[in-house]
């Protein structure tokens, strides 16, 4: 038996208003006079005050990414590249600024930045040959859990699948939940969401270990502070949620919800938190008690679901998505353990789907 | 404002028996024929079985360690010397096998190998120069949360205080809960009530923010599992108690027990567990309803704590216990926040110890 060596965080920053001190986690960086940094930040925050507050100096390099679409491999040669052309020296430090997918880019721009060929070779796990440069995840909404987890999901040419290594780990995370206080109400929640999915998923499965339940109940209850009890510290809440959601996937492993977002991510260009409350939402015998409390979040917040947007899609639209679901192997392993492949149907996933 | 960069624990293994793969993180270290490794192993293991378990090579040193005592910044300077002597190459880990002392032994011995001069030197806040050699915290009772934590507790000539760097905190821990299976009982309920008596004190004092409650809150709910459960997972459990203890500090602080106990364990000797122990027992006034949870799990688990220790104790022993506790700044900061000098009195400390 072999237990996973589990990389983490090594060093963080948790307060409100601790953005201030990303100056100097940099200046520790910033030892040559022409030595530079990256910043990729979501656009939304383009010349917005947060923009205003970013510590560049005037050698440094700002990029605004769109994050509308899930991140591609394609978007992440694509950056890469104007990196490199930007200076022939490595940056000394890449800043992801955003939600789970600019985080996520980041990881994959300092990953792809040390390691040769395009990110789509890498998809999968422990691929990465080669150290990223040193980089930062400062999330500005949270539930993803991307600030801790060794993941970096992209949409390849072939399938949807992250960059799974010990190198993909944030080597600092700046948890200011100041910066997460004006998100717009559905992205608050779809996103919030997909950590209590997390839980849920984590808490029922078959890989769970006592490391991964400490997490995933202390994740589930701070999630509930935040979407049931309205709690006033409920950013900083949320914040500690996502971080603990993350933490609890180490040694556990997403399930049912995870497989079929994916697949309807992939197909029909869901974004990952609003498509996880999509499938979760038709997920009643998986995971009953959780679905429940879902609902009722949803009450308490008014969040309407989009409906039917399955029920009438060719039969080799929802083939293809049920391919992709079909194929999250460790997932379905998650959910019923040895001998998934007999229960996982593709009548069994065409049912759900057209019920999305 | 300016929030702690918190430096944790980078790698972990998680698992009952994951001790079986110390041979395969070592084997990540040893690059050259004659690289070796250290093991300082708590000596209630020599001739046991997990001593012929360890993955020595013939040129590795293994050292027993005596903890009846706390251990001390000349044991650490002894203990540095017999590896410089054993060998002019740095090791390339050292391993620490054992509980808090242990564990506490193998950081500073980790440090003092790349640090010029004695310990007591660097018994402070961030005095240390040099990154440590790479360490290994593998915990065989639980409760203290070293394995998470950035100090090395040690006894100097002018005073108990750890070396407090990022640099003391371990490489890589190993979280085994098999190893933790034999501990005599009230060995295991003093060093786990170390980690309850810890998130109390959190819990109740000034510098807690939303991480540390998330971590102390959980870490609580486990000890309640282990010691008023009995849970049928509960040496997980506690192993989680511990570590999410130890996280917990990180953003906060111990309080008037642990300033207590410093002095009772400084001057009378007292080993930190049960110096705790004897020291919360008369803080009902502090943290009155986890005094009273204490008393009953003590009934639970028939622990019966020494009495009268203090009673007819010389003035000038007492007298010298209270400076010691007195001049915990930051414990007593924590209780009180400012203006804690005024409430610290002789008097009111005098009382408590000739209670104790």
């Amino acid at each position: 038996m072999s237990f996973k060596n589990f990389k983490c965080v090594p060093k963080m920053i948790f307060g409100r208003g601790s953005f201030a001190q990303l100056d100097a986690v940099l200046a520790a960086e910033r030892k040559a006079a022409n030595d530079f940094v990256v910043f990729l930040v979501d656009d939304v925050h383009q010349n917005k005050s947060l923009a205003g507050r970013l510590p560049a100096k005037t050698h440094d390099l700002i990029i605004y990414v769109n994050v509308e679409e899930e991140p591609t491999t394609k978007q992440v040669d694509a950056l890469t590249a104007q990196v490199q052309a930007f200076n022939t020296k490595l940056p000394v430090s890449v800043i992801g600024l955003g939600g789970g997918s600019t985080l996520d880019l980041a990881k994959a721009v300092s990953l792809m930045l040390t390691n040769n060929g395009g990110s789509a070779e890498y998809q999968g796990w422990d691929l990465i040959n080669n150290p990223a440069v040193h980089h930062i995840g400062i999330p500005t909404i949270s539930g993803t859990g991307a600030e801790a987890s060794r993941t970096a999901v992209l949409c390849g040419p072939v399938r949807k699948l992250g960059l799974n290594s010990d190198y993909t780990v944030f080597d600092q995370i700046i948890m200011d939940s100041e910066l997460i206080a004006g998100v717009p109400t559905e992205q608050w929640f779809f996103t919030g969401m997909d950590c209590y999915i997390h839980c849920v998923e984590s808490l029922e499965g078959t890989y769970l270990n006592e490391f991964a339940k400490a997490y995933a109940e202390k994740s589930m209850d701070l999630c509930r502070e935040v979407f049931i009890n309205n709690h006033e510290e409920k950013d900083d809440k949320l914040m500690m949620a996502s971080y603990m959601g993350g933490m609890s996937i180490a040694y556990s492993q997403v399930g049912a919800c995870h497989a079929i977002s994916y697949g309807l991510g992939y197909v029909l260009g869901y974004h990952h938190g609003i498509g996880n409350c999509l499938a979760f939402n038709v997920l009643e015998e998986f995971y009953p008690e959780g679905v429940e409390e879902f609902r009722k979040m949803m009450a308490l917040h008014n969040i309407n679901l989009p409906k039917h947007i399955c029920r009438d899609l060719p039969d080799e639209t929802i083939a293809k998505m049920v391919a992709v679901t079909k194929s999250m192997g460790p997932l379905w392993d998650n959910v019923y353990g040895a001998g998934w492949e007999e229960k996982v149907t593709d009548e069994m996933l065409t049912k759900l789907f057209r019920r999305i």
